[in-house]
């Protein structure tokens, strides 16, 4: 693949890949300032931190998540990422649990040199989940940043390949994936996770880069797994993957302005030109 | 996964891959013939062949394609698989260049122990069969045999979610993908083709079983790839991936009656119904 220089829109983008604890906010916070300061001084510019990294996942009940979820802004965890993105001059897009009045979301909060930029909030929720947040309702949003457009999927989004597809529409080139993968039930001897299959396969349908930030450990019985993986626009790992059980930092240099050319398969073809919008919309 | 003997929709599915040889329409309907019969009396109830399997797949130019295309039904390609279909008590499903007056397609046709029963034409062309074939015009058919509810896809079809994810909604619990799978720039040296990743992924996101046949060989100097697939509803293969390179049945005993529950995740989760309509569409 080819790419003109002049044309480049480079940024090296970071995975965090470690062990939040359920309750802990002020733990995971600074677990977080540690592992963001980390993938800086190894050139990071855009960090992708797990699902509800600030709060943990495995909640009791509501009245667990009511005590650990914050207002976005101006909640306690987005007001620390938001601080520690323009002290350091970098973009961050954080799982957070998210309070709007009586209504609780599992959300992604991104943020940068300049503060607060926007949120979204996860579309599909995944079992007990459903009793503990409302779903999202603010769509699938994209972000225009210096380097380039990206949106943004929560975990089990990915399952759904019309996620990618939609942010791919709106001219999403980077999604960043906060998650909470958990162990599919029979799948404890496949060769690789079926999680990293289907962001391979949607990096490929679509010609854009996914970032994957996995949460790792067991809390409360419930068990991660890992495998945080940073795929280019073709379909194939630049990054990762990470291991099952380690905390780790992926990074990749890319190069945004090559999804254009990597959409173009060959003088016929475009893989979302080629959509047959008549038949499914 | 335990599923009730009692609704069990058991078949036994097998894939033909072989080197169907581009302008020899009887040498190609000869191997057919002897690679069907095999499949019989290894137990196949349904056998699935490559895109083109008639015709071969790299054609001179449009007048090269008349001469092998043949109407469906009614053509001698079609009238052969029919026959053969009737005559061992199976189920068909092959990929066919189909002649529609002036009117050419990359078709495939499902023909069973009743005869001619429907096709399905091509909805995404690849590359130079656009200089050749019309675009399909039929939508993605579904078709009810007495094991369950199939649906057919085309090689380039499957790099679109959206093909499989309509055939799921409209109650497909097989599909049947005829493919001439061509190898993809700088894939040389990747651990698996891209192509049995999509199927694994499409398969696991809907919750259906995938068949995929595909061709081998080197015609006019294209090569394809093999690896011919029948992935189950969680994603996994359950036979093959077959060699790249060498005439293989692959066959297996699959219950269709297990996609429902496959498809219910958990109390809360069903992997079409947790659809995001209202976002999407």
């Amino acid at each position: 693949m080819t790419v003109k220089t002049s044309a480049a829109r480079t940024v090296t983008v970071a995975t965090v890949q470690f062990e939040p604890n359920v309750g802990d906010r002020a733990g995971n916070l600074a677990a977080i300032d540690r592992l963001v300061r980390s993938a800086k001084t190894r050139g990071a510019e855009i960090v992708v931190l797990p699902e509800l990294a600030d709060s943990g996942y495995n909640f009791r009940d509501g009245d667990e998540v009511a005590t650990l979820a914050g207002p976005v802004p101006g909640g306690p965890s987005a007001e620390t990422l938001c601080r520690l993105a323009e002290e350091l001059g970098l973009y961050i897009v954080s799982g957070v649990a998210e309070q709007d009045g009586d209504r609780f979301y599992n959300s992604a909060l991104l943020c940068g040199p300049e503060g607060y930029i926007g949120k979204y909030r996860k579309l599909h929720l995944w079992n007990n989940e459903n009793r503990l947040f409302r779903k999202g309702d603010l769509g699938l949003p994209v972000f225009d940043l210096p380097f380039g457009r990206i949106g943004i999927a929560i975990c089990y989004d990915g399952w759904f390949p019309e996620t990618f597809r939609q942010l791919a529409l709106a001219g999403a080139e980077l999604v960043c994936v906060p998650t909470n993968w958990v162990p599919m039930a029979g799948a404890e001897s496949v060769p690789e996770p079926m999680a990293n299959i289907l962001h391979k396969a949607a990096a490929h349908t679509n010609g854009l880069y996914i970032a994957c930030a996995d949460r790792i450990g067991i809390e409360r019985g419930q068990s991660f797994i890992g495998r945080s993986l940073i795929v280019g626009p073709q379909g194939w790992p630049i990054s990762g993957p990470a291991s099952a059980d380690r905390e780790e930092i992926l990074l990749a240099q890319i190069n945004l302005s090559s999804v254009t050319e990597t959409r173009t398969l060959n003088s016929f073809n475009h893989l979302l030109g080629d959509r047959r919008a008549d038949v499914y919309g």
